[in-house]
């Protein structure tokens, strides 16, 4: 897609020159390294993983598929408010993968709570240690259903031990960014900064692709890291409450992985002092960075949709209730002839009132008034008196297109991202396995 | 498509030479016209009418949007058991057009109401009688949000009266299912018989393209038309028994028309006795009868699906409950990543597996058995032990596909009906008004 990630990245933050990215910096209390444990079979780097010498507050939200991958299913059966390390393997998703998915995934645990004992003894600090299984975290993306390959990935997990770095560059940020990916064209990063109290914050912030773009590969994983002092329970609600405008606003065609994961770690590192309730007005500007950041990285996940051209953000304004506008507001987006229609660079209003019709809330029809980009095409149940049709047209030529829909009900109010849907994306997904 | 239809009709109903057809009989108590307003502007056929020169009973079912068009909104109105005349216009929906566009349907009706009462006094049998607005049923299809072309089509009202026929032989109704078209590359037409008593019932019905392929060409009606006597509050109970599992159980891309409208007509010419209770034994044979009729149209406007290759059948059984398995049968139905997997003939279960998770209905993984065609995929959370892609990929170029789902919880189960997802869906979506 050729629309500009710069829009969407903070001006204060300093650009990357490889690439349309924000220069990420190293997170304080983390070490990062990955490694080709061959699972594509062209040696490109598949096996991530993240530690925290001194361990790290988190917080983390999963898909909500009923069916979720072995890995998944590893993180939510301990409730932990403190972790030490976190693998990600792509290919494989390690989901409908039996009892066999689940042991291999307990080796691999095994294998890395010793890998990292071992290292922990020879730090010059000698804060030797054992790490538990349950101190560790897995996040997996790729095909369902094929044997998780745990052979593969434990006889790589000395290497990847050893070439943990304290420093992660930008190039190392790059790097891991790009060995998360499955089918995405371009690794997904983000970086923003605050205060809380007198302290500076950093938040680096890495993603793959949307859970819904990539069939089976399919998985939307990001995982944030930040040197703040926040408690694991804080975490948490900031990040469910900073997702549901940001990663669960977006979508590409509907479908959900089993194998979705947003996470944030948090080293305490920075020092700040300590915070005793999720409301304290110290984290305010902490909540705003994290808010730009995931919405950022979810920006990133629709523009490298597969097969998608065109960026789109649908504003639904006036609602009875925040979910009355995000139903209506993912009716639209997940629509395929109002996505097919913005594929077409067809103002075809008629699809957008279609689906608002769909959605099942009780709208009324002469209340609502639908803008594309500042054009306003309906209202009063009839097309829009100044309506000029060949106007719209030229700015459907776009590469990024909002529509407003005004259900002029309510003050609530629903933003969702999302892409069109053109022919790649059929080509893509039938012929994915061949 | 190259399905052959004559798989889903009843083997004893006589095809018709004009193509895969069955041959529809004439209803006694019926009469039929087709001809051109010019909407289109080519020629064609875009305006019928069926008129019951002595009324007949009926039941309709309209669609689920909150956004209904001007004749929905008609038809809606007033609470009628017995009218005179459907008329259908094709390339307008007359939906969000305003007050205008209801207007300008009032006018069509007072027109129509004028030339029936005139027509009713030349008959022969002297039975003269004024036909009123409120007899009236319009159903209609074609773009949302232009101006209904009330002044074309109330034009074409004394010749479309004036060529009203009792006589529909096959070409008659080939004609009338050929002008209720929009999109739709063949006309859909077909006939049941069944008795009630000692008594021979015709039902002969028409439909037109699915409401979720054709964009804001886009609704799914059919017209059913028997000469049975049955009153219109039980034609309305079986219809809508009947729907669920037929027009209301295939889907091709999951939107929904503002106009969607299946209604059945009874004229009472067969004279069977009087029913006087739903549950009446007598009905059985009718129902079914109507059953398959509704079946066989429903399947016709799936394999019409725009850029459909192939059709799908997917049935979900060991269900909790009908409506948890219908949940499940349209989630799958309705995923992009599944109907392109289909599209591209290759048997990725997994797709299958995300479908039924992110559905939200409590499955347990476990329990879950998907079959393609009579092959077993999975069992017991992973791909089953005799799994033989090879063969299954075989069974993938087959032009029509069944996905069985057990869900090994209980007895309910339900069948949905859809077709895969192409790049010709995406061409005809995307440049449809260019």
């Amino acid at each position: 897609m050729t629309v500009n990630l710069k829009n969407f990245l903070n001006p204060k933050i300093k650009m990357s020159k490889m690439g349309e990215f924000q220069e990420l910096q190293p997170i304080n209390g983390l070490e990062v390294s990955s490694v080709s444990a061959d699972l594509y079979g062209d040696g490109r780097d598949d096996l991530s993983l993240f530690y925290f010498p001194e361990g790290a507050n988190f917080g983390a939200i999963y898909t909500t598929s009923k069916i979720t991958s072995a890995n998944i299913n590893w993180n939510l059966k301990i409730k932990r408010h403190f972790v030490k390390a976190l693998m990600v393997n792509t290919q494989n998703a390690n989901a409908f993968t039996g009892i066999k998915g689940a042991q291999g995934l307990k080796e691999v645990a095994h294998s890395l709570s010793k890998a990292l004992t071992l290292k922990s003894s020879q730090t010059p600090k000698g804060v030797s240690e054992v790490i538990k299984i349950t101190d560790l975290l897995f996040a997996s993306t790729g095909v369902i259903g094929e044997d998780f390959p745990y052979v593969k990935i434990k006889n790589r997990i000395p290497e990847l031990v050893k070439k943990l770095r304290i420093e992660q560059n930008k190039f190392v940020w790059f790097k891991t960014a790009t060995a998360i990916m499955t089918t995405d064209t371009k690794p997904k990063l983000a970086y923003e900064e605050c205060k809380i109290g007198n302290k500076l914050i950093k938040i680096s912030g890495i993603a793959k692709g949307s859970g819904m773009i990539a069939p089976n590969m399919a998985t939307m994983l990001a995982f944030i890291f930040t040197d703040a002092n926040i408690p694991s329970i804080f975490l948490k609600a900031i990040l469910k409450k900073v997702a549901a405008t940001t990663f669960n606003a977006i979508t590409v065609d509907g479908d959900t992985s089993t194998n979705d994961m947003v996470a944030i770690f948090s080293t305490g590192k920075a020092k700040n002092s300590k915070i005793y309730n999720v409301l304290d007005p110290k984290l305010q500007d902490f909540e705003k960075a994290l808010q730009r950041l995931s919405l950022n990285l979810s920006k990133q996940i629709v523009v490298d949709g597969e097969g998608a051209k065109k960026f789109i953000t649908i504003n639904i304004v006036g609602a009875r209730s925040t979910s009355m506008a995000k139903k209506i507001g993912f009716t639209i987006a997940n629509s395929p002839l109002f996505k097919t229609a913005i594929a077409g660079e067809d103002p075809n209003w008629g699809r957008i009132i279609m689906a608002i019709g769909k959605s099942g809330e009780n709208i009324v029809p002469h209340k609502l008034q639908v803008k594309i980009g500042d054009y306003l095409i309906v209202e009063q149940s009839k097309v829009a008196k100044d309506y000029n049709e060949s106007e719209v047209k030229n700015y459907m030529k776009w590469d990024s297109i909002t529509v407003e829909v005004n259900l002029n009900l309510g003050e609530a109010a629903f933003t969702v991202y999302t892409c069109d849907f053109t022919q790649e994306y059929i080509n893509i997904n039938a012929d994915y396995r061949n």
